[in-house]
């Protein structure tokens, strides 16, 4: 049992307090201006503040630190919270960063026992225990957004289940579907993108604390106990790993740049529909803008920036993989670049997310459009090519002679209706109404279970 | 039931063939160039005949086709198969892509019956599947690749596990650790890449099978029968999204770039062990290169390229990403551009894996520049702080003190050895031997078990 | 001045030679693979025989190696391209690169004197040399592209001159404009795309030869005048800058991904334009595809692909930025891997150039469509609105006011002319008649003097 | 002659305003704060107002609207600017963006006139004007963030010019070269870097104005009357492209992405060279940080931060080249993305040219490290090799016999000096006295030039 120090040490500290002793030259300003990272890292305040917590019951019930030491260690980093989330403590950007202004709220608080805190632990682990949890925690709204947009597509598919549209290839009609079906794609793909964000979870809780600066500490720390007071179900497996690993962060910044793929392919398919020549739709008042000089305008602004972000998001992914490469072992400061993408990819899909789950429900179809659309007879060729065959007719020369048919401006009379066509395709995956009634009673199932209790 | 056609389709259409009827002028050869694909798709051919297999059996299982017509076709796709591995069968540029050429060649085994073949078929769910069994197959190879690498690291960590050196951070030097801790956390990290692309292996492993060009088929396809003899456990809930989707592809990509990622920071740390300032190793002269005109040089090449080429694959995955970007649904052109960057990654990402297995069983630490540099006095600087603060000091006099001995060029007497810091550290994840032979027990089991049988 | 040899240098060095006396072991069969660049560095062997011509000349001139030699070396590359472009001498993969190719075979043409070809030069200084050279041909080439696609633009632009179609914004219909107008805006983003291109070439053309491995040569070398024989005005002022420098690969990249946007750009219209909704134009069946299934369909696969490889050039950009990043000075093997970015953004770029040069003179604007489509009633809004205003009507009220009758389902009698509110723009850069013509007259003028003689 | 408008035109819209008449339903919240830019673009204003200064000038030269309310508009934007500048007006959330901003405050500033300033104007071309003067204004700032580092290279080299050290290849100890000569590299690499930003001015000095949503304005505008009282040379040729062109944003953000690459590298070599291992160097102790944890630590902070930033750049470059691409024509809202990265790749790449610039003249060479490494016999392998050349013995002997002595451990006597070795190398672009001398007066000469005046 390491022997717990007598005077309480002093950890909140400041940069000025760390250069001390090494440094005899102060800060630029310019630089100390360029390494302050709480502008943005003071999102992780309550998971800085849960951490320590959490690693002080450790240190107390390890005996590495006194009882009494830890509860006002905890009591008053509760107070803190408490200061930030009324506004009464407002972030120093000379603190540099939001662990020494956390530290140094502390020990206004509660004065010398504060000092105890930062023992058995390092700046290195403690930020990326406070990133973890923070995503662990984000993670969850995540998928909340999109249990919410995959139940409004649901609802509006089953809503206009019995719309017909043309089904489209390269642009090009191709054979009728159903709107229902057409849409339930996109209820696919995000179900994908909640799969594997929920995948990745596992590879997020986990808890590096214990690491310190990089090589384990020389306290009798007890890991697994804090990680579970954190609700993290497992330890980092390497104290070198656990500073320097940012995978996580990689991982949920892909993910967002392939839900962002999926949702720009939804908005650029509504702002198609939406144009004049297609009419096939009309978009929510409450989610377009007007123009300034053309009072005739009605632009699906929110579409077109959703479309827009999907840049900023593959931008941060590369970003951050640019960042990692060839990046020696441990802790390099160069991970401090791994914030501002994360939370810029996080914040940019969840607004998506929401724009896209709340304008669904608000689509306006054009039924008379869509129908008139799906009776187009070019829509009919693959079928009459099919009958020919089913009839005799060799296939190569079915597709010909449709195809001259079609070159010639009419496909002929006796044709298939949009129906018949849509209803012929009738097995699991088709898009005939059984195969897409069972579709939505699926995703239904799924969505029930979907979200972690 | 279907009618089962009279005469057989004739379904190896080249595009002549697909051209007649609706076209009237013949194509650019500049864009029949621009258009072929076969140069890279042919390396589909073994999934693309297995895949037909399959869906020649289903076909004539479900009475689409009659039982002989199938047999025929399925022998001759087998002779097709032998004809490509002996190389009696080259692949033609004017058959544009993998599917007509292997059609082309049944046809001319089998004759007519080949026409029967692409009934309730389209090219988009063909291509889809092949390049789904293509990947499931390929994934295997990569956790191969992965467990060897990761195996010979843990022999490496063991077989020198009393092995001290400096720990770094901000490539500066920190706090002693056993070479095997610090080369066990790249152990952990091919270890996610592994569990990462298994997690991945459930969203490749889907058939699209009976999408057909994109609503679905006419015909009374079971998709299930033909998924299942091809090895898949599931088959796609939407047939658009089914011929539209490559997310699996995406994520494979990435995959491949955070492994990339890691063998870059390995490869770096490699170069700059090799160093002669460092000195600490010696690359195996089967992995370094000469120079032509410097005869003293003995250069890490191969960390080199694979440091290089991390950035090819970080680009195949911007380029994908960028490809699939705002694609209306269902098939796009734009969608033959998803092979390349795939297969790109993927060699490359084997490539890399496995000029690494092969280079760290050579490498030769130098053991005498290690313990010396691990006896560097400045490496005890937080122990010795550490150490004053159990005695009474409050840490940031300690921390002062020490850091002002460093700036004076000592660190006194009294230092703790290497040896007795790095087993301070012994707890979980920690770099102390107990640890270590821990975090190699583990990860040897792990292996015993990582690939699926 | 140096000395000249006794017996000529031998510096056709295979990598089995440069290993001799250095190394122990031989290559791992892995790594000689993964460290061979001949399969893509071959499209280097005219300039690297040019460089090489112009190496031994000034050698000869400086007195470094006999005349007699310089000649025979000259003599026997002259002959080692000739059997190169006849197809009598093929690449060897074993020979590593396309250099010791070359000189291999250079050796076995004229025997002893091959051996003082290299003096004064390293592979370093050579591949920077070939590369520049090499670029600064094809960049003509890229020129040649430019001046035909927007050469192409122009006539077309003026053979429409008098169609009038909506103008959009958002996709959505704005204001009445010329179709020349729309589509020279194409004119503009090419021709500033040239203008990149163009000026990016005095920073390829500059020579590095002299540099030899990074620190220059101990030979008295006259830089300048093999600079001059291969006609680059400039040498690099550094020669450790000289052979690590890369920025003219990067730069030339970027350019061509900046062309990939406005060829996306223009793809993207005409795959919008000749969908059956907007059926604004018909895009030449020579540049189109069919369906294997679906008898109807005319697909525009050539602008589906000029649009999909529009992500494997960003990623090609992507790639070389990261593989240059943290590079230490000077040559590392990692630039090994700036080849194949650069000749896949080539020639990419050229192909989709010459298709989309190729299939502009093609398209059929279907000029009844647009006629109608341009008389929407909805598009004389601005102008009606802003002749309220002329009429004293304050702007607010008569956007209105014109905003609500739109909103109503009409815009209400007295509208003016499609054709009215096109002229009314008259004025530099507008969408009058006048003003596109002196677009076009200005367009012609500058491709007159657009490619330098 | 265009009639004036009687009342004035009520340009301030608010979107509220804007939406009056079009629209039934206001806009969803979510859907107004992600629609709303003025978090972002309010770094416009000065460019904002300088812009309608000199489009109101040039309404009241042309007779469009009266002299006395252009001089109460130009009097009323100068005092909107005075109250931004003094912190007295404050930007508001709700007015959307900084356009509405400002004329929502000149109209309070001045009444009904403000109404008139929008008058052949749109935000689409007014944005695409304050863009560009923005960027012009901040290339500046640019310029004169290259030119002191680079004169703070200069200087340091010259400083240091007779500083002796190891000239590096695959960071393997190759040449001696002068420290002077290697830092100069990077004189020459930030050279290319101001080239190009300069390059890319006249392409963004070009003024939009005019273009109004799309197709020109049906008012007597004079365009170059207005571009010249802006300082821009140009006018745009098409109005289309004027108002849907970001290339010039695109090409910034590029030039900023070469510049942190050469920024990464002089950092990575920054942080090799101040390892205890290389030890070359110590960096000043106020671009220095130190650890909360480790008392001898002396982090290179600055320099890995200016190396992880790269990446954000990188990622500010992918991002915008995929907003852009497939966009149609013309103004679509997606464009609203291409500030933040511009801003964040313009802010970036300043503040890591003005981290480096300062820290560059406080490092300090560690000379005796640097000469004891310089004298490394294996550095003599080349010149001994080119010795026994010159002296008759064949090249690859030469090569083989120094390699076999560098293998057994020593290059044995009668090595020539680093100095010698240096002054061999004596050439254009060598690192001899003379020439590294040369460099440095002519990047002085080009220095003094370097400025726009």
């Amino acid at each position: 049992m390491a022997e717990t120090p007598k005077e309480p040490a002093q950890a909140a500290e400041a940069s000025k307090g760390i250069r001390k002793g090494r440094f005899e030259a102060g800060m630029d300003p310019l630089f100390a201006a360029f390494n302050s990272s709480v502008s943005f890292d003071k999102r992780l305040y309550a998971e800085d503040i849960a951490g320590s917590i959490a690693h002080a019951s450790m240190l107390a019930a390890q005996g590495i630190i006194p009882a009494e030491d830890a509860a006002a260690i905890i009591r008053g980093l509760k107070d803190v919270r408490g200061d930030i989330e009324s506004g009464k403590l407002a972030f120093s950007e000379e603190l540099e960063d939001v662990h020494i202004n956390v530290e140094t709220a502390l020990k206004e608080k509660i004065g010398a026992p504060a000092g105890r805190l930062h023992t058995a632990r390092s700046r290195n682990d403690q930020v990326a225990l406070d990133l973890r949890l923070y995503l662990v925690n984000r993670s969850r709204l995540v998928f909340e957004d999109l249990v919410t947009l995959i139940a409004n597509i649901v609802d509006k598919a089953e809503g206009e289940i019995d719309v017909i549209m043309p089904g489209y290839t390269h642009l090009q009609r191709a054979q009728p579907v159903r709107f229902s079906h057409h849409f339930l794609a996109y209820g696919q793909m995000f179900k994908r993108d909640l799969e594997r964000f929920q995948g990745a979870l596992p590879r997020i809780a986990v808890s590096p604390l214990g690491s310190a600066a990089l090589a384990g500490s020389t306290f009798p720390v007890d890991r697994r106990m804090a990680a579970q007071e954190l609700g993290l179900a497992h330890v980092c497996a390497n104290s070198m790993d656990a500073v320097s690993d940012r995978d996580f962060v990689v991982e949920f910044i892909f993910n967002a740049a392939l839900t962002m793929t999926h949702l720009s392919r939804l908005a650029e398919e509504l702002i198609i529909w939406s144009s004049t020549e297609f009419g096939f739709c009309t978009l929510p008042d409450a989610f377009c803008s007007g123009s300034s000089i053309m009072p005739q305008k009605k632009n699906p602004d929110a579409c077109e920036l959703v479309r827009g972000k999907t840049g900023r998001v593959y931008g941060d992914l590369m970003g951050i993989l640019t960042t990692l490469k060839s990046l020696p072992l441990a802790y390099n400061k160069d991970l401090q670049e791994d914030k501002e993408p994360l939370f810029d990819a996080l914040d940019t899909v969840r607004a998506c997310l929401g724009i896209m789950g709340g304008l669904v429900p608000g689509i306006a179809l054009n039924h008379e459009r869509l129908a008139e659309a799906a009776a187009d007879p070019s829509l009919a060729a693959t079928d009459l090519a099919d009958q020919l065959t089913r009839e005799g007719t060799p296939f190569r020369e079915a597709h010909e002679r449709i195809g001259a048919m079609v070159r010639q401006g009419g496909t002929g009379e006796g044709l298939p209706s949009p129906e018949a066509m849509v209803e012929a395709r009738n097995h699991e995956g088709g898009t005939a109404r059984a195969g897409v009634l069972q579709q939505i009673a699926a995703l239904r199932e799924w969505l029930a279970t979907a979200m972690p209790s």
